[in-house]
Parts: C-alpha cells; structure tokens; sequence
C-alpha cells in the first residue's frame, strides 16, 4: 500500500491548505478512488527562516525526525508544503530512502512551461538568504527580481506573519501591498513562494499579475507521481 | 512528544475540513503554538454505510490496521472524523494502547449542553441502522427523529454522495431540500451527523435551523483534550 507522505504543520493552515489541493487535484467519484496520504504535521520544528539567518535554533533534527517517521511508516514520496526548509533539501533527501519532491523546482518548472519573465519572488527572508529560488530561475533563464526592503519585503513578511496568527484579512492587505510595488517595478508574475501567501491570496485583489502558487504545483507534482503509479487503484487487503 | 492522531480519508475532503477546525480552534500567534497532529488518510478503506447495511465488504481489518498505524507512532489520543466507522467503535477502542474520542458522544454533549429538542439526525443509511447516535440522544433524553425515506433521507444521501464526487454545490442543494423537510416535520435542530454535511452546509442556504456539526464537535473535544494536556507547549528535542 503505498501513500504520499507530507511534512508539515510549517505551518499548519498551509499544511490544510495543501491536502485540500491534493484531494482537489484527484479525479474520483467517491472516497476509495482518492490517494492515501499520511500527514505529519509538526508545528514545533524551529523557525526555518530565523535559523537560516542565524537568529534562531536549527530545526534539521527535527525535519530530519519527520522524514525518519514518514519513511518509517513506508510512504512511497515526500512533499514538504514549507519552502524554507527546502534550505536543508539535500540533508533530508540523503536520509530518505524515498524521494523528496522540491518545492521550487516543482514552481519553477511550471514557469517554465509558459514561459513567464520579470517574475518577482516573495518568500521568507530565509529562503531568499538560501538562495535556492534565484539559482532555479537563473538555472532555466528566467528573469527574476527580489522585493525592495522597504517597499516589498516588510509587505511579504508581515503577510505570512499574519497568516501564522490566523490574520488572513490582514495576511491579504499587505499581499496587495507587495504586489502593488512589484508591478511598479515591472514584474508580470509573482512566485508565492511560502506556502502561507496563497492563503493570504484568497482574501487579496491582485489584477494584472500572475500569481504562482508554489503550494499548489508541489500538489501537482505529488498528485501526477501517485497517480503514473497507480496509487488511487490499488487494492488494500488487511 | 504527544500527538493528536486522525484516522482519516472517510471521506478525504472531511479529513481537511477537520485539520482546519483544528488549526482555527486552538489559540496560536505563531506555527510553533499550534498541536502536533498524525493524519492518516486512508480512503481505501471499503464503504462503511454499504457494510453496515450488508451490502458491502467489511472494513473493520482495514480501520484497525489504521489504529495500529496511529498507536505504532505513539499518537496520545485518535480523533475519526467519519461517522459510519463508529458503528465498529467498541473494536477499534479495544485494539488501541490510547483513547479514540467518540464522534456522537462529542456531538451530542454540545446539544445536551445546549438542551435542544426536537433534534433531527443527518446521517449515512449504515449510521442510522447501528443506531448509534438515537441510543445516545435517547440516554441524554433529547427528543430526536430520522428523516423519512422519500422527503428526505434520500436528499441526505444525494448531499453526501455530491460533496464524496467533489459537487459542493450539488450537496449545499441537497441538503437544503433535507432541512426545507425536516423544518416542516418540526425540527429546531439538525445534527450534521455525517461529515461530508458540514462541507455542503457552507453552499446551503438553512434558515430557522440549528445545524450541529458532528466534525466540528469532534475537533472542538480534541483540542480540549490536547490543550488540557499541554500538547502546544512541548519542547521537541531532537
């Protein structure tokens, strides 16, 4: 019986928000053609941003204690709805005997596939301090740009702050805010690249901007390896 | 490290309504406030309602092979966000090393609590036949009644069956006729005893009736039970 494994709770309404997508994403008429799916959703890892910028504790051993209980339980693929911790990727993926879907490259190869350019990036100031975002789009020739500090990353952060307070409203506010100031700057799409801005998203008016859910194409990608495997059709005796 | 367990995937949409209850009900500002939960969403699990009713394959095997996964990973209490499956509630609890919350005994401590009568039961065929939730309000001595067969346990089911295919819509409709119906029967109230319900109730138009979700009371008994026990303000060290 093989099943998605999903580490989450980083945080927990985004780790909710991805299921919903993978239930969403799934062609089924009723229950017993949807994917097993296993959650841990552990909110108590550390700060992933704050550590990477030295600020806080590192939540490796937990996120490595996570993928441990996933493989454990023998899930047949790992999505992680967190893009900081994608910082740790190659830890976590040398410790798991099953593959661990990124994040990024999922979002990115979606770009590339319509060709998007002046695609700005928001995510934590952890994950654009890693890095992993710009070197994929540098990787595949995409112009891409960073908010300004003043004008764009404090918008981005107090968004996904807000969200993690359960403040979607106010999560949707600065949202609008931060887009507003990359289209000023010329961008034509924006990459939500914490999972958290997409809720935010649904409570923001953003017009004349593509937004690329980073969430929702780590769902895709999780869902097209489960079905090319048959995992919606497989029998489970007891 | 103490977790929530969830046996869920009965079906997978009520599983994520009932990992957002969950987020929304417990008081957080940040990820690292919020409860450690294991979702196991296994909808391979064969048609509770139908095995009740005889007409199907017997998932108790595979409900407590479930069990077994949550308890093998150290889980310190499950929550079944489906209804039906309580019908093989005194099996499941026997086979488990922690406590399973009882849906219907969840649900209707919060009626009891609110002393409503004439209380009308929306449930799945298989639910209504084991019988569990009329022995409950009986016990509590709520004046309860089931829909009749053509007027209205019949729009029940169309609002389940709608919301497991993924029509919202199609369900809020259904379940509109089948309080429209229970409205003239009588009813002040109506246990959303199913938990497919409660995601139609969000596209249904139900005035003059109390809606009692059964999901919902079970998520509200298992944050209580979580936050009694202090599962927010663990140290996770790794």
């Amino acid at each position: 019986m093989s099943r998605i494994g999903v580490l989450g709770g980083m945080g927990p309404s985004a780790t909710v928000d991805f299921m919903d997508k993978l239930v969403q994403l799934t062609p089924a008429a009723r229950d017993q053609e949807h994917l097993p799916v296993i959650v841990a959703s552990l909110p108590q890892v550390h700060d992933r941003s704050r550590a990477i910028m030295g600020q806080g504790r590192d939540p490796l051993p937990q996120l490595l204690a996570g993928i441990r209980l996933l493989n454990e339980i023998h899930v047949g693929v790992i999505a992680i709805p967190c893009n900081s911790s994608h910082h740790w990727y190659e830890e976590m993926s040398r410790s798991s005997q099953v593959p661990i879907l990124h994040i990024a490259q999922c979002c990115v190869d979606a770009i590339a596939a319509g060709a998007q350019d002046k695609v700005a990036v928001f995510a934590t100031r952890g994950a654009l301090a890693s890095g992993f975002y710009q070197r994929e789009l540098s990787r595949r020739g995409i112009d891409h740009f960073l908010p300004g500090e003043s004008d764009g990353q404090q918008h981005v952060d107090n968004c996904i702050q807000a969200v993690k307070a359960g403040d979607v409203e106010a999560g949707g506010q600065h949202l609008e805010q931060a887009c507003r100031n990359a289209a000023e700057s010329g961008a034509r799409a924006v990459i939500m690249g914490c999972t958290e801005i997409p809720i935010a998203a649904r409570q923001a008016d953003v017009h004349g901007l593509a937004l690329i859910d980073s969430s929702l194409e780590l769902a895709r990608a999780s869902v097209a390896f489960a079905l090319e495997r048959g995992w919606n059709r497989q029998q489970w005796d007891c």
